[in-house]
């Protein structure tokens, strides 16, 4: 099954957004075991949406579509796809229905454009709309097959998960495809890709003999660290679950500490975990950061249980006058340390945690920007701090200054016993 | 003139890496009065580059190749176009003493696998490398061209203007055209899609009047609001800049004061000029938000004159310590109201904004998910609350709640007069 992906959008023609959409696109169809050779773009003109869908199908067995399926004017994807059907548009009352349904719900009128957004070329299914007002189409061009998806990010991951990916998967079953591809994604932080690297040459000479021949890869992901990533061919999916878990336990060997989860796990995910497990409640103390890490910690589902809040002190009055810092330095390991146990008691937390800097582009109380001291306050323990060094500009020393104290704390935590 | 992107490397297929190069590259070949109605993306593989080289050439005067011209076994774009050229690769001595030299400027030892660099199909003209080992190519296929340019966007860049640009220019004047395509955004927030279709409505159809005949698109950008894109095609910039100067104005009567800013504006931005012109600081309150609303204002260069910091509770506890929160209902006009004077209060600050709601995805004090309340204390004013109900899971629901808060008091903020 060959998969090619056709954005549509003169935007994308212009440079005036990069096509984020083609890329995720790509990663999931090749995790489904579909295979892509092309992508196009191409603006919202009619005859050249119809001619790349035309070159795409003669060149794939099928096409997934982003974008022009809004409710304007120059929003014609359904038109085009119609043409290539060579059938009409007809109003699907089910998609109307919800359309109306979620304007009502926002309390808002529905301009009459909307309904553009209902119309269906004639023998194709609907995906329905859950998160926008444009539904996935799955529409069938003789022997293959369009999948028509909304732009706008969010929606199209959930339509495409939702509708197309169950359907692919039945395609590539029929024929004949047998097996699955399973990937599975250990998730690390602390170590460079090329040391990563090193330390995994010689499980990565090894593979050949591991079971269902696994292969491996290293994904640098910014801020989010590095990604290795196991793939397996399997019969099923119970044996690709059982010889992924097999070689995550080898890698996990290797690399040690720096592993902080799998899959969608998130260093924020691995905080809460600890946080669960010593049924402790975390307060933060944010400077430079101005509550990132906050916002972070928070977009876990359940962190009322254990999140208490946050005090973004940005100005030294408020480090003072709410954390209790006693004047003098404040990007220091004394504030620091003072910002932590500020935390703690005036959030009312068991746990602070605290983050003080220079973002830059300026240096400030004499430190270089990205300049940066975590503080932590734990039960029982003294209060202590640690200086980091980060690179980037303002807005990447704040996510590295995040996503590094909350590494620190995750593995201060997993040093923690079980009170039991 | 009509130029087709033509991307080229497996790793763009899969998704590991986004491609800017034809972001770049589309924005820049329309600035140069080119247009590019197709873009595409190719694999690794001969068969597949010749056959995407071909589709391109048979619907564009000419092609933009970007990738492939690398020293190792699969930088094949050399091989596809001349294929495409019907014509043998020749050694080019001069590129290959570049490629030398440039090795022994660093004092390094060349592999001789670096002399697949130095091959030019014949009859193609070189240009010149500087940054890298790659040098680009121009390669004439009958009356068209293909443009061949290494994938490292800085060697692309440069290569493109010194190289291609120049070139392009020269048969553009052949046949007649002149002039450069210029594009401005006007940033709104506040409509759908389709109210800000209708309300342009009877813009659109008066626009082949204008100066310029300026095209409009509307581009959903989900949390960040609606795009509305007006380009020209002009003699030169200056008028180019009248022309959309001249358009802007008319659309700003239209959308009135949805509109927040132009170009590379934020919401953020747009707040940081409001309080800058008023010499007013701000602190913040924040429940279901967590942080989000603080993190994204300080993300301003220059935040520290207008930003005095937040408190994030997230338990009611917090809300009544540090805030003055009376006990009861903290899902409430009254509790906003009462958090945005606590935030002047606790963090001396002139304006407080305040946000406390029902993230989901469970409510919460009968309220259901989606219902926020904003808080606003301004110097002078009786502190007021909106209720807002907004869609989306959890998420959503905290980034749609964090830019309808800075919308808000943007907006209130606009209205105040200068002190003078």
């Amino acid at each position: 099954m060959r998969v090619e992906i056709v954005a549509i959008g003169t935007e994308l023609l212009l440079g005036q957004i990069a096509d984020t959409n083609a890329a995720w696109l790509g990663e999931h169809l090749a995790l489904a075991g579909v295979d892509s050779h092309f992508h196009q773009a191409v603006g919202d003109n009619l005859e050249r949406i119809v001619l790349a869908l035309r070159t795409a199908l003669a060149r794939s067995d099928g096409v997934v579509t982003s974008g022009g399926l809004g409710p304007t004017h120059d929003d014609i994807t359904r038109q085009a796809i119609a043409e290539v059907m060579q059938v009409p548009l007809r109003q699907d009352p089910d998609v109307a229905a919800r359309i109306r349904e979620l304007f009502a719900s926002r309390g808002r009128e529905m301009p009459a454009s909307n309904l553009r957004q209902a119309e269906v070329p004639e023998g194709a299914t609907v995906i329905e709309q859950r998160l926008g007002t444009a539904p996935g189409l799955i529409c069938p061009v003789g022997e293959k097959v369009v999948y028509a998806l909304p732009g706008v990010p969010y929606e199209l991951y959930e339509l495409f998960e939702r509708g197309v990916l169950p359907d692919l998967r039945r395609r590539v079953a029929a024929e004949g495809g047998t097996g699955v591809i399973a990937s599975r994604v250990l998730r690390t932080w602390g170590s460079s890709e090329s040391a990563l690297g090193e330390l995994l040459a010689p499980r990565i000479a090894a593979l050949g003999t591991a079971a269902g021949s696994p292969t491996l890869a290293l994904l640098a992901s910014g801020i989010e660290g590095i990604k290795i990533r196991v793939t397996v061919k399997a019969p099923d999916r119970e044996t690709a679950d059982e010889w992924l878990a097999a070689e995550e336990a080898e890698l996990r060997a290797v690399v040690g500490e720096a592993a902080f989860g799998t899959d969608d796990d998130t260093m924020e995910t691995a905080v809460a975990r600890q946080l669960g497990r010593l049924g402790w409640t975390l307060g933060l103390a944010e400077s430079l950061t101005g509550g990132l890490a906050s916002s972070r910690l928070v977009s876990q589902v359940g962190a009322s249980a254990w999140f208490r809040g946050a005090v973004v002190s940005y100005s030294a009055e408020v480090k003072q006058r709410l954390l209790g810092v006693p004047a003098g330095p404040v990007v220091s390991e004394e504030a620091a340390r003072a910002m932590a146990v500020g935390a703690t008691e005036a959030l009312g937390a068991d746990v602070g945690l605290s983050l003080t800097g220079v973002a830059g582009p300026d240096a400030a109380e004499g430190q270089r920007p990205g300049t940066v001291f975590v503080g932590m306050a734990l039960p029982g323990e003294v209060p202590a701090a640690q200086r980091l060094q980060l690179p980037g500009d303002r807005d990447r020393v704040r996510q590295m200054a995040v996503i590094s104290a909350m590494n620190l704390l995750r593995r201060r935590l997993a040093a923690v016993p079980d009170s039991g």
